[in-house]
């Protein structure tokens, strides 16, 4: 089969490789309808995530259908058609049981890091009675595909963490696909959703499809208060500090973005402010419910992508989402 | 009268002043019966807070009976016993509609820093419809004087933002009031509560109190692992970052403690731990509350009060606080 194999900084590499096998009886082989990229792929490609070792197949986002099951799997069988979960999960290790499957001991976000992804034609997913959720046929492939991390990443961490009711307006810090995300999710709420971010068409696409004002992060000085800010940019460009600066009385913070170091946390003056803070990670425990939320035509998340390719694309996909005005790219095989 | 009159940094006498009188329809007098000290009180007397001015009368904690009311004074009258809220309220402003009363616009935590205090024999109310809780005759003295701030700044920080369910373990860091406070509330869900702390005849009655184990902060590497982490110290003393190191996956912090500069925030462990972080103040909304849970036994905050003092007493009272066995120090009139 053909996969897009990590092979250190800067290298990466749409070639033939071994197909995937059941190896535990729990696991499942899927054969990839299509994938879709994360910025989370790029890091160790960008030398900034050194925990990936060389030839491993990149990818934790896909959609397919199942060509092989494990001994011991129970609710699948070959030929369902599934959306794969960003975290693999046992279910039965102290962390599961408590729900924290990010944790699990024996899963967690180990596709394209620790095993083989899903950037390929064919994955094994281990764990797959938890791992993977049926979807129906009719299902779109980039609604689908918006189920592997994107959705749950934002439903998670802000519809499952707030109480709608008390807020009155919503920031959104951050204009790309896991922000756009989000908007998608909270436009039920009908509040003041304000978005700042650096790129003038994503800002206006979050204002088609849903966002009261985009802001220029360049050209404003953050000085609107909001009782709800998604900081969805992470490391250290200043989005933490611009939430605490933004953030009302009563309000809350909710962090998604990726941090690789510490940031000022200013209780000199939030220490008054009765101000709540939440950090991420998803645990992907909500696919049921995002699926609903898909087939009743409550979101449509297929809004993300902004461009899909074929197989014989799947570099150029892979250079595209670089590109400053793309969400998410799809490649279907 | 005599009042425990602020004169400026290392400063303060326990004199004779005017009486106050109705100024607003608004207005109670209260006739103090007992007051309590508060580690506020001591900032500006240690040079840390300079926004008092000199002459005020110290004190925001306090209980009482009502010798005058204002025109518009609804439910409240003269010989009412009341327990004084240390967070005065309109009720009316943008604010307090949001029931941000710390907040209010024309209140807020104003009495003994902008408007005279309690520690006096008597004291000004505004707002007093809002402001202050009728108590019955038979509730102990002590008991009533929690009501002021110490048992709303638990309650309101802790018991109303935690989901109890969800949490094994607890640590308080601080072995103070706020802390002992915290543990009579919590101790009703029955979960191990580890306190670290500084001081050891303070921990030992933590211990007696219902703690499971009393940890010397010297002593300790903060290496157990808490599912809540309650901060009752603040400042610079190095405790919100051993809550950051305590905290468990899924776990909460709870920092109730006066930071007066920025703390370091690790957001690069953090950001994938799915924490949560809650900063305090109270708007003492609860105080109803907790004056059931007095009357029904579910907790005796008299348990707080280390050492009484009587009306000629005041200044070794003041003092008295200051020693570090002491929890709460009260003066009855």
């Amino acid at each position: 089969m053909k996969a897009l194999i990590f092979k250190g900084k800067d290298k990466i590499e749409w070639t033939e490789t071994m197909e995937p096998v059941i190896i535990e009886p729990t696991d499942i082989i899927v054969k990839i309808e299509g994938f879709t990229f994360s910025h989370a792929d790029y890091r160790p490609y960008l030398g900034q995530d050194d925990s990936v070792a060389p030839d491993t197949i990149m990818g934790h986002e896909g959609v397919g259908v199942i060509t092989a099951v494990g001994g011991s799997v129970i609710n699948l069988q070959v030929g369902d058609r599934v959306a794969i979960g960003c975290i693999i999960h046992c279910n039965i290790c102290q962390w599961c049981l408590r729900k924290a499957f990010a944790k699990c001991v024996n899963g967690g976000f180990i596709l394209g890091t620790k095993i083989n992804g899903t950037h390929a034609e064919f994955v094994r997913i281990p764990y797959g009675d938890n791992s993977v959720i049926k979807i129906s046929s009719a299902m779109n492939l980039a609604d689908a595909l918006m189920l592997s991390d994107v959705l749950p990443t934002g439903y998670e961490n802000v519809i499952k963490k707030v109480d709608f009711q008390n807020i009155n307006n919503i920031a959104i810090i951050g204009d790309g696909p896991i922000g756009l995300g989000i908007l998608l999710l909270i436009n039920k709420y009908n509040k003041e959703v304000d978005v700042y971010g650096h790129h003038s068409k994503k800002l206006d696409y979050f204002e088609k499809l849903g966002a009261h004002k985009g802001y220029n992060s360049t050209k404003t000085s953050f000085d609107i208060k909001y009782d709800l800010v998604i900081e969805c940019v992470g490391n250290d460009r200043g989005t933490f500090e611009q939430a605490q600066q933004m953030v009302n009385f009563n309000g809350t913070i909710i962090t998604i973005g990726v941090f690789n170091k510490s940031v000022v946390f200013n209780l000199q003056q939030l220490w008054y402010q009765n101000i709540t803070v939440h950090t991420g990670i998803l645990n992907v425990y909500t696919l049921d419910e995002l699926v609903a939320k898909i087939e009743t035509k409550e979101i449509s998340p297929m809004q993300l992508v902004t461009k899909a390719f074929n197989k014989n694309q799947v570099l150029q996909a892979y250079e595209a989402f670089m590109d400053k005005d793309m969400f998410k790219v799809m490649v279907k095989l």
